[in-house]
């Protein structure tokens, strides 16, 4: 990976800034300027004072995203601050703008502080029609964005938690149909009960996935182990081990059918796929290598795999949701994001494929498949307006 | 102006926002997203972490400006709050790109707390590479200024402040020329002594003129009626009314030779101009309507005239000076904007008309006059540099 790395350096240096703002009609004249500016700017700002959901008429809010990181919790890098984690941050709005349409514009924070960062965003907030939160460092994330979703009246999303949660949800969908699996037959483990892992596991039982043992790296959750679970695990006790099991990964393993891994290579192996149940499903999307290789999973027995890199088949990546997650909720002026919203977006992708066109190497499609974002944001929309969550 | 109101509205109607973000590139495939994004993103991000300057390398920090108002005293309208002052600070970012090729965007803050603003903006400062403070009222402004300017270490310009003051000093320079006047023999009268008054006093000041008498709607500015005073006003007494004279209007205007005003329309009449002293200069630059016509004030003896408006000679419009200025402070990474790179700022706006060309209603260039904008940035970036004040 030398080369990609020097030649990303390279073009970043030469692009000096992935984004840039655009006019979006000529100014010739002062004639044009006087409609654009003063004096006749005044009129807008009139009708958005007499009713401020008019911004949503003459005002970029109703197609701008921020994209905000405190820069704690980068890329693999960890806590780089926030002007280092700009570059991740643009290439977000990269992505908003390619597979979305949606205008995006990084805001990195000075501080580290949950209730600043609460505070600050609260304060921006008016600028934006919607949040993407970004790369922000675990639980801390949780209790950001759920304040957040409380507190503001615009759509606030974690993709970190989310994103990865919907696109594995559209792909056991697809997975479920595919192999005729009913899902409380299933029985699932997640490795990684952090940020992405804990959204994962709520969804999973919202597709109603009959036990599932979710694993940090102490081992499976448990009663036992609860007193150093921070509250996001404590939530996710409630809802995993139906039985309070005390067991290993290998336990665990070979009384599951789905393995579900955001932690770290290496944490199962090509027996443990070997001892899992009838039809197994594999999502193996640690970063940069997966839990367990793609064709060493599929080699032991596993009948669907899937990874978080595009150079294997089924590619987990949660681009194929948040710009047209985005999209359909500020089409429509959406004030949150809810669970439901989520699990259609989730649906909304999964129907891209259609039944007869499923395979093992295909149940969730390609970033670059067009129809991706508007069934994402079309979902979206029509769930937004079904819960009376639109302006 | 009824039809250029309903004409403007129509037309932010149509836009949905005046500007939009761009990529700066082309994404074909899964190879550009990597360089793009991740995984090749990881390395400015290291870049950065290892030396934060390298931000101006790799991002669009060095290249991006926040135009940041909370809505308090936008164009005439007041305290219309944070949403309906995005009209504005959107056509203040198109301003910025066309007349300067800088990026900017707005941020709107819902918070009017003078301690929150400044930390707000402090949490979000290291996104842009300059921050162009806009309608806020004053006094506040000059403090949420002041501090910022202190505890930042990128350019933070009130414009509303100091723009018109860049301009009317560019003014003064070149009528100066023309007249063959030494300003310290000069007096002037300056109606309007808040947050643009004051900026133009000192510039003023630092040009050389004798003497000046500051009004606000009260009356000059003395030692005898100091006590209502806030602190801008205070400090402006200092270097104001150097006889601690009690006059009116009428009295000040006789013993003048310059009227500058920020204020309203019919604070000076015809008669008060015809007794001003020899060679004398009126820029009446209250909004839509000057304190005196451009016409009638020549026609009473002014020598040079000139107005915020577009319809009359000499237009004194910041827009001739804020796009150069963060275009020059950027392009040399400076961490400041001192007194004396406005200064630079307004001989360099002045330095294009040559002093062969200046008439007496050809002081000031046209804002589409396209040596403003380098004229503006060469002086301030050259000015940057001599005081050190680069990276």
């Amino acid at each position: 990976m030398g080369n990609i790395y020097e030649e990303a350096l390279k073009k970043h240096e030469e692009w000096k800034g992935k984004i840039e703002t655009h006019i979006k009609f000529e100014i010739k004249d002062a004639d044009d300027l006087s409609l654009a500016y003063t004096p006749g700017v005044a009129e807008p700002c009139r009708k958005i004072n007499e009713d401020v959901e008019n911004a949503y008429k003459y005002t970029w809010k109703g197609n701008i995203v921020a994209v905000i990181s405190d820069g704690t919790a980068v890329l693999g890098l960890g806590d780089i601050g926030p002007e280092a984690s700009l570059p991740v941050m643009e290439g977000k709005c990269v992505l908003f703008k390619k597979f979305g349409g949606v205008n995006a514009v990084p805001v990195v924070l000075n501080t580290k502080d949950t209730e600043e960062i609460i505070q600050t965003i609260k304060n921006i907030a008016p600028t934006y029609g919607g949040i993407n939160l970004e790369d922000i460092s675990s639980p801390r994330c949780v209790e950001i964005e759920r304040r957040l979703i409380d507190e503001l009246d615009i759509p606030v999303f974690h993709d970190d938690q989310h994103g990865t949660a919907i696109v594995v949800s559209a792909a056991l969908i697809n997975s479920f149909k595919l192999l005729k699996k009913d899902p409380k037959d299933s029985v699932a483990v997640v490795s990684g009960a952090g940020a992405a892992g804990s959204s994962i596991i709520r969804m999973m039982k919202q597709l109603g996935v009959g036990n599932i043992y979710a694993f940090d790296s102490k081992g499976v959750l448990s009663s036992k182990h609860k007193d150093g679970y921070n509250f996001v695990k404590k939530e996710i006790l409630e809802i995993t081990n139906n039985d309070d099991e005390d067991l290993t990964m290998e336990e665990a393993m070979a009384k599951s059918d789905i393995f579900i891994g955001v932690s770290t290579a290496g944490v199962i192996n090509a027996d443990m796929v070997k001892s899992m149940k009838k039809d197994s499903i594999v999502l193996a999307m640690a970063n940069p290598e997966p839990e367990i290789d793609y064709y060493v999973a599929r080699e032991a027995g596993a009948k669907i795999g899937g990874t978080g890199r595009s150079d294997f088949p089924n590619q987990i990546n949660n681009v194929l949701v948040f710009p047209g997650l985005f999209k359909g909720a500020l089409r429509v002026r959406a004030k949150k994001i809810t669970e439901e919203m989520k699990m259609a977006a989730a649906e909304g992708l999964a129907s891209t494929i259609a039944e007869a066109d499923l395979r093992e190497d295909y149940i969730v499609p390609s970033i670059f498949n067009k129809d991706v974002e508007d069934a994402v944001a079309d979902a979206v929309a029509k769930k937004a307006i079904e819960q009376g969550l639109t302006r």
